[in-house]
């Protein structure tokens, strides 16, 4: 049995990681951590956890007790946290953006602030597992990558791997307002966003680089994103939406066949007929598909934001790094209804 | 032309009041203040007003310019503004709770602090025209009346003004979050409201006393009412189930009688087989219905929350204040889909 | 391990069973029939069980390997097939209304047409484990209650046990289209549903003798219940509201102790402050509560309809029926956001 | 005074024209047909109309009275409705797709049915006001342009007749569910659509020869549209997302005094910074945007599917054949919220 510690333990993904692991065989919640509902029972303030997880929150964790800790912290904190948590040999998953871009230039450039970690950036691996399987497995720190960027990678690269497609991509893509956090916002009002679709942070928000270093880490190539994210009124899903451009001839018949190549033993990620939110919600699976129209590619990616884009990729990371079965824990499927 | 002024029109009532009077043909808006958006373009703002509304917000507004004022302010401010409006000489109808409950110890029981303006207190009328609509054309002041209150109250008064029910009825009312206000907080965060239906403040919601009040008015009884309210999420609208007792014997159609006498010549009002929040949403319309079940009446009332429920029937008793004819500017009829 | 059917494998409820069953250590899935989709692979036609159910539909299924069937097709053609199923020696759980009323006549008035199964229905065991455990253990033949009478009932239960209230009860009930099941219709069509809230079967639903039964169960009383179904905009979920009236003085504590006594020991019911359907979705627990207004009780109740309103509650019976542990497979936390 | 009849009066599109010129100070419906409803009551049917339409429905209408009738019925059905109307010198507007498509082959390729009509196809004015406005004032008979073609086509018109982009486009085009029409089906039933969003025809959609059509008008250029459309849990409202490559350097200000030129006088187009489907829901108005990122140019066009994306620009263009004022009936802004 491992145990592991979640640091910012009341926001959404934090909750998440407590709802996946709390059944987990092989890993127990040792510590949750919130510094506004420190001395409270977790389950008094999220009810859906009563019976499942019999903690208190506390306003600090003893890294010395813990296998790995997740930081589910907002970007910034995160990477003050992280240092003290690797220098006591823990291994650590972060769920924010802190880890996520390799270039100290980038991070300031998509954050607006400096980096101050820099030491573990460099080691860093970006955890998506169907990329970068191996790397994850010996690592120490995970950068978990964020939920837009989960979709929408998952969604081409097969494509770019296999190299048929151009480097620049339109990718339109949709988020349930879950994505935006716990914190209540004029954007995610329900007045405001309940009964309409809202374009936001047109063309700079912070999952593009992302996007294209995970593309290029795959392609060698110098991947170039538009990425238009809207706002659904929706809970939990994201569906995106991305439009390439061939380089060769194709049918979908080979399409079919370069993902089929790619993810046909992946546990979590499916190529469909029609990649559906429902399908996927509550679960790490992920499907995709993608066909030709006129020498243009129309790929889609659906995922839960909140599991394989946030807490259950998180999960499927730390059994890796902690020699567990990948799928210990996260092997359930998706609501469909 | 008669020349109006609101006092708070970023809110949600206050826009709305903009949005329907800036095509009524008998009343212009004179003036609309802001604290936050004073010097800016009303439909820079509100973006819906664009090519309706050719005014910049103010800070404040000149009460000597104006027939008519609507203080669309918070309860607890709305008082502090309504004494200087109706020393000028100017009608005032306050969108607010304020000027609804006629007893001081019971608003500050309710509302939480002590009413400072008993003096216009006394004079002020509740602006419902089915129920008052003389008195509403005398008076100085109106107290525009509560979003649950006009649907829960115009679905019972034929009941309780027929004498045909006991004093204790159950409200169990549902409403659209525009109901809370512009004000993002944690019940409106949509991944928190918008796939469930919350109920809120169980037998201690301020709109009880209202009802209770206006119930009275009409029956010279002493309504006990235990009301329910609940988030529903969509965005507009209200449906207010009401639960009574009968205390005589009757039939369906005794009970469409007695609604068709009292309605049957009210231009919003409407007694059909199934009230709709589609088919009123976006006018000043209410549906009613009321059925027998065993001696019990289950009772129906619909209506758009920020139109028959707060701004809609504030032009209303507007238009019977000033002299106007009591549907102009809010003669048309809800979007039905 | 045990083998199960299930008759009726593409509706719903056919497929939630399918989604908690895929993953009980415990039981596994024989046979799925579809009288539609026979010959095709489950998961293609459902496509969230891929990877998971690796079983192609068939047109029946062989009662003699297995334990237990479960039959998830509309009331009228359960009872034809439920016979069958039982003189070969094969549990029966009807996921459908045919069993749950225990008297033909009531059975008659309530469901349009004649029981052609009174041999089996006198039997049949209301499978609300609550309440009947010890009867569902030992039953051959389980009737699964309805998805609006298991919130209310559990909401309510205690009450009329500790013979504290009123036989004549209110609920004002809600509930996700998803309990509509998958047959579109024009109730459920989005854009007459999706932004409202719309009352129906008032005081004629057939869940209202179903929760009378069941209440006189537990008390010996003679329960009145006018039951108000409402559908609501949310795929998932049920909250019923349930106005009663006490017969004794007693505080909230009073009521919450009669609660905890009731449910302290049971796994999927928990009495909290504020019930919530985002807590308990896509998970077999209920939330309760109840507090005092005036000598009047306000008892919620909140579950998932498919979960602990349909398929869950169907396999927490099927556990006691085959005597494995009663939370088997069904032992996860709901979603909460 | 003119007359005008609606042939289909019971669908969205035909209920949303009673809705619209029932307050039309300047047309008066003299006949609405349904098939199904012939005989009753148009506000017992749509009770929102109930004060407003005081209409029996009609198997059929007399063309010899009206000046003009709206064919509120499935392609397919128009086209047949459609000459005996023209002949008998009564103006036509035809809001299903059956005249949009001056290209006989294309009609046949796209509709996969004959076109039955070809006479009239010829002569038929494509219902855009804001780029034929002349010619829709000398037609007799307007094909009423689609919903998501009004968006789209008034997001890029702009930089079409400019000649400042690329022929191939990209547009990720967003949807209500009303513009699915009002007959149940398995894509709008409210389990599958409420908590998604849903593409489908991607590339196949009958929009898209439409939009090139129209962008070919205004740029004598070859477009070619790559259309997805998603289904969005909300009932009225769509956005368009485009995405076109520019063939100059530009900046935003050159992009936006392009659209200020092109949209400057138009009463229902606006180029504002934030299009939003709460602004114009309810109205006749468009709002759009375009901004540029390295090289490519995101347009955004937000209207009601159901006012300006069909009854409300058949109006505009009814007042244009017959005469009137062209805001006239429906010159008022949109909901807000």
């Amino acid at each position: 049995m491992k145990n592991i510690g979640i640091i910012g333990g009341t926001g959404y993904t934090g909750g998440e990681l407590a709802r996946i692991l709390c059944k987990h065989p092989d890993i127990e919640i040792a510590a949750m951590t919130s510094r506004q509902n420190a001395g409270k029972k977790v389950s008094d303030v999220q009810t859906y956890l009563k019976g499942y997880v019999d903690l208190e929150y506390t306003e600090a964790l003893n890294a010395k007790d813990m296998d790995l800790v997740f930081v589910a912290t907002p970007h910034g904190i995160a990477m003050k946290e992280t240092p003290a948590l690797l220098e006591a040999g823990v291994k650590v998953i972060d769920m924010s953006g802190d880890y996520r871009l390799k270039d100290i230039a980038s991070y300031k450039k998509w954050y607006g602030h400096d980096h101050t970690d820099a030491k573990h950036l460099k080691d860093a691996v970006y955890g998506m597992p169907e990329l970068f399987r191996n790397d994850i497995k010996k690592a120490e720190m995970v950068a978990n990558p964020g939920c837009y960027a989960t979709a929408t990678i998952l969604a081409m690269a097969p494509l770019f791997s296999s190299g048929i497609v151009k480097n620049d991509v339109i990718v339109d893509a949709k988020s349930g307002t879950s994505g935006a956090g716990m914190v209540p916002s004029a954007r995610t009002h329900h007045p405001f966003c309940g009964e309409s679709i809202i374009p936001y942070s047109v063309g700079t928000h912070r999952h593009t680089p992302e996007i294209e270093g995970a593309l290029n880490s795959v392609s060698k190539g110098n991947a170039e994103v538009l990425f238009t994210p809207h706002l659904l009124p929706i809970v939990r899903g994201i569906l995106s939406t991305c439009y390439l451009t061939l380089t060769i001839e194709a049918t979908d018949d080979d399409i079919a066949s370069i993902y089929e190549k790619k993810y046909g033993n992946e546990p979590f990620v499916h190529f469909v007929d029609e990649p559906s939110i429902r399908a996927v919600v509550g679960s790490n699976h992920c499907q995709v598909n993608a066909k030709i129209f006129n020498g243009k590619v129309v790929a889609f990616g659906a995922i839960d934001n909140l599991v394989k884009g946030a807490s259950g990729q998180a999960v499927q990371c730390a059994n890796l790094m902690l020699g567990l079965k990948e799928t210990s824990g996260i092997d359930v499927p998706g609501m469909g209804v």
